[in-house]
């Protein structure tokens, strides 16, 4: 599960976690920021709905992309596993300059694509320059390590977050979505205390988490993205705590960042928007 | 507002915030601490029910004191401004060894106590060495900056939290009560965010922060205290956002304490229990 190598030559594509609840119109600003990135007209995008258990999810996305003005958009859908071996969706998902997972359950995912070819080629194609968003669900299954479920709640609790294994586009961060809307930061705090080696990102809804290349993450949406910097983290109880129990944290750092806000991977270093 | 001056040859009173919904039992690790630090069965207690409308919110603790063993737990009404004058009722809270505030609603202790002789006697008292303590509207109306009102959330927003002169003991710190069970750690950040010079504290029911004259303190209870430091604060937007919209934070400092954890408002550390 971890993110495939990126070759001398290439450049990672973005990866693009949104919060769930993005307005999807054609004027969104994530939406078309996405588009852009992908080649604007140019774009090929493959939309997975696989985290919907609703028939409609795919078409909804499919009709404001073409609004937005593409070359071509493609609902692959993988309700199987099997589906994830069919040479027909994979052709379709290699030719997309980018790939859009939607809202659901993460867990749909996670049981449906990981460990078949599908997932790996998702890997590849971003180290290689693909660009790849998901939203709610699809932003959660992103990284090496998912939250599978977890209650809300400010604090953080003994077993408050279930992890499970990811995509793999990236393990620099943990992502969890509906963010300021559900109140999740005790579930974030929870799973980043299990091994702080991470940064969290809380994403609000339609709000948007642009992780570029260069690994500096542009916010872009109408709400915001939490920040939480474990790296100074001095003591965490959770190896001590039952579950449902409060952890004691000492050294978290914290962040809020809006639209037009940036934190670097790298550097752990956050600016407000410049605007 | 400012707390009393302590003199030379004297030393403050504990400070005792309780978040609410401590246990009013004689086993009560909060209230038996706090009756063994005003001298346990030489303890002499005024009750302060004035923030609750209800008739037997005093009573309640006057049994529990007795029933802990005090040499005497008396309750001082104070229903109206005029109360806060009259002579005997300021003589009881004169002799007190440890004044309790219950919970109810901080605006009617602010209302009816501020700016009164009641106030300014419960200021010098703590000067001179007497320990207050208030549970929920009573620890929020403890410093001198005090959370009126406000909706929960875990993020920050515009004007979200509603802050009002309270009774002035401690300008170290700005106090939350409920914390974890109503999820106000954004309504605690907003109430920072406006002017980041103090320490928030996020008290959780059934805990206590019991600031000592040495502006350290200690945790007591079953659940934990949120430490927001917002020393290395690098930006607030809360002066350019708009009512209910989110607020951008950089670089908030943010510890979970439980029962034995200790912070300390001069140095800005925080320790774990060492238990």
């Amino acid at each position: 599960m971890c993110p495939a190598k990126v070759s001398d030559h290439a450049e990672r594509g973005y990866i693009i976690p949104i919060g769930g609840g993005e307005r999807k119109v054609h004027t969104s600003a994530i939406l078309t920021r996405f588009i852009k990135l992908c080649g604007g007209s140019k774009a090929r995008i493959a939309i997975i709905p696989t985290a919907s258990r609703l028939v409609d999810t795919g078409d909804r996305y499919r009709d404001v992309f073409e609004e937005i003005g593409v070359a071509s958009a493609d609902i692959v859908t993988l309700d199987e596993r099997s589906d994830c071996e069919d040479m027909i969706k994979l052709a379709t998902l290699e030719k997309a300059t980018g790939i859009f997972m939607t809202g659901g359950d993460q867990l749909r995912l996670a049981t449906i694509i990981g460990g078949t070819s599908v997932a790996r080629l998702m890997r590849r194609a971003n180290a290689e320059g693909i660009h790849i968003a998901g939203t709610s669900a699809g932003a959660a299954f992103i990284p090496e390590h998912m939250i599978a479920f977890g209650r809300g709640g400010a604090t953080p609790k003994g077993g408050l977050a279930t992890l499970a294994p990811g995509l793999g586009l990236t393990n620099k961060v943990i992502i969890d979505q509906h963010f300021r809307e559900r109140g999740r930061l005790g579930r974030l705090l929870s799973a980043l205390s299990y091994n702080p080696f991470g940064i969290g990102l809380g994403v609000d809804e339609d709000t948007a988490a642009f992780i570029g290349p260069d690994d500096v993450i542009e916010i872009v949406g109408s709400g915001g993205i939490t920040v939480i910097d474990p790296t100074g983290l001095e003591h965490s109880s959770m190896a001590d705590v039952s579950r449902g129990k409060p952890v004691c944290l000492i050294g978290i750092r914290l962040h809020i960042l809006l639209d037009g806000g940036r934190f670097d991977l790298s550097t752990r270093e956050a600016s407000p928007s410049s605007g």
